[in-house]
């Protein structure tokens, strides 16, 4: 089977957790331990988020020289490198050597007119009060949405329309090799009317990005991993269920939050409707059980209604 | 013919420069239209410095929150992601579709017992007055060195030895793609005694990487770009004078700025004596001229003595 793997941003650095590198590495472990087994029998594409690394680095930045500040497509590409080293080198660390890895740096095409550059969605970096809030939006420029009783900065992410690396991403997953990108959602970027690349300001919903990979690469399977055991219907509340094996159709009928898991319930339909394939969708170090349907939510073409799980 | 060519992290990001995205960009732009005719004509994989960005970052975070810095082969890893996204853009904006790009994040394996862990010699970051650099190395613990009349932060520069993913950077060059790998030397890795491989804190110089990779790569020529013409004679003297084309082994007999020329100068010897391929030296924009002669110092095996230039 091919597979398609996205490591949730929030999953692998906590915002309950100090943002160290060593918290960062110990998260990356577990994913890879849960990847390994499946990198051993299968193609495997990994993908991963970073919306608290592309926000800890925007804050970095801003307490240097907030004049100086780096766009956010740059500091995509230097999570793409943060991140997907640390995969690379723990995943590496269990597989065989004949089972080699690859970390690309991947530019992914978003519209200059799509509307999430005037309307900005994406959370990224940490929570704040109201008052600190509004002196960041103030002092920054920043967009800030509320998030439950706290504050977060909100980015544009416009959607993925196509994989400027894919061939090479091809290229690499026949040669069976493991390829780590599309990291952060890809590196938004525009295609100007003389042909010509360019990146923009913005964050790609990296669940979208998956999806659009996972189609490209003519995937089996696309598994999302997060910090949540799986998708929930009435999430928080009392009468809180979980959803077991469910169609795309069944599914499509609920509301999930935004920015967080309806965009995951979104690109697992997708792809699941586009191709065929299945999708899961559930814990970092379940990966193994979602394939085989023993834990998270997953999202098949061939089933008619609802099984809940428990 | 088979060309490996290293971009002086110093000629991407000037120290004369706002350290700011825009300034890097078109720093990287005149890499990008010095390299696209040798890339139309040629195998071409090419690697960068990462000195000046991987300051910077280590200045961010330490602005932030010091307590939580992220070690040096994380911000290595962060450089190759925001460098070498840059150069793969703007190089792509100039070649024709059938000759894509991709950047490869790389692990360069380095001796836990190299004598550089103990005495730190790598400048990174921007220049500092004697009474800053007091004050950094007594907050933060930096190593710091008298650079002229001013200092600079050092940091170790172990020797490199082994490229982890070479048979991925070979496979892609053999498929026609332009590979851009390496970056900042390479992420600073050590093997463990179970096989096992962790990043360490250091910045491998990446023109000895680069003649690593070159020579492993097999490759006829090995390009070095930086901010300065020519290998000098005497530099900053009166008498300088600019060698044109000299053998290796002239050359040696002459000594050159340590973390500067003199690290260019043994990666170039090095690479024309294992494989008998030529070795260039000089700016940033005069890429081809160099490989036609006509510009920089060219070190060849066949050259008896030394041409000086103009």
């Amino acid at each position: 089977m091919r597979i398609v793997v996205a490591l949730g941003g929030n999953a692998l650095l906590r915002n309950d957790e100090a943002l160290t590198a060593e918290n960062q590495r110990n998260n990356i472990r577990i994913a890879a331990k849960a990847l390994a087994p499946i990198a051993r029998e299968h193609d495997l594409v990994i993908s991963h988020g970073n919306g608290p690394q592309v926000g800890l680095l925007a804050l970095q930045e801003a307490a240097y020289k907030p004049s100086e500040a780096y766009p956010l497509d740059i500091l995509d590409a230097e999570t793409e490198g943060m991140i997907g080293y640390l995969i690379e080198q723990e995943l590496v660390n269990l597989l065989p050597a004949d089972r080699p890895c690859a970390t690309l740096l991947t530019q992914i095409e978003v519209d200059p007119k799509d509307p999430a550059f005037v309307q900005p969605t994406k959370p990224i970096g940490p929570f704040y009060s109201e008052t600190e809030a509004n002196k960041l939006a103030r002092e920054r420029g920043w967009s800030i949405t509320q998030d439950g009783t706290r504050f977060r900065r909100v980015v544009a992410s416009p959607r993925p329309k196509r994989i400027f690396e894919l061939g090479v991403i091809e290229l690499l997953v026949n040669q069976g090799i493991v390829v780590i990108c599309a990291g952060g959602g890809g590196i938004p970027t525009v295609q100007r009317e003389d042909g010509s690349l360019i990146g923009v300001e913005a964050v790609i919903d990296k669940d979208l990005a998956s999806s659009l990979l996972a189609r490209e690469l003519k995937a089996d399977a696309l598994v999302l991993l997060t910090d949540v055991d799986a998708v929930y219907e009435a999430w928080m509340e009392p009468e809180a269920r979980a959803f077991g094996r469910v169609s795309p159709q069944a599914i499509s009928e609920y509301a999930f939050a935004p920015g967080s898991m309806a965009p995951k319930v979104e690109a697992a339909c997708e792809f699941v409707e586009q191709t065929g394939g299945i999708a899961g969708i559930g814990q970092l170090k379940d990966a193994a059980k979602i394939m085989a349907g023993e834990a998270g939510t997953v999202i098949a073409p061939d089933m008619t209604g609802i099984r809940w799980r428990g």
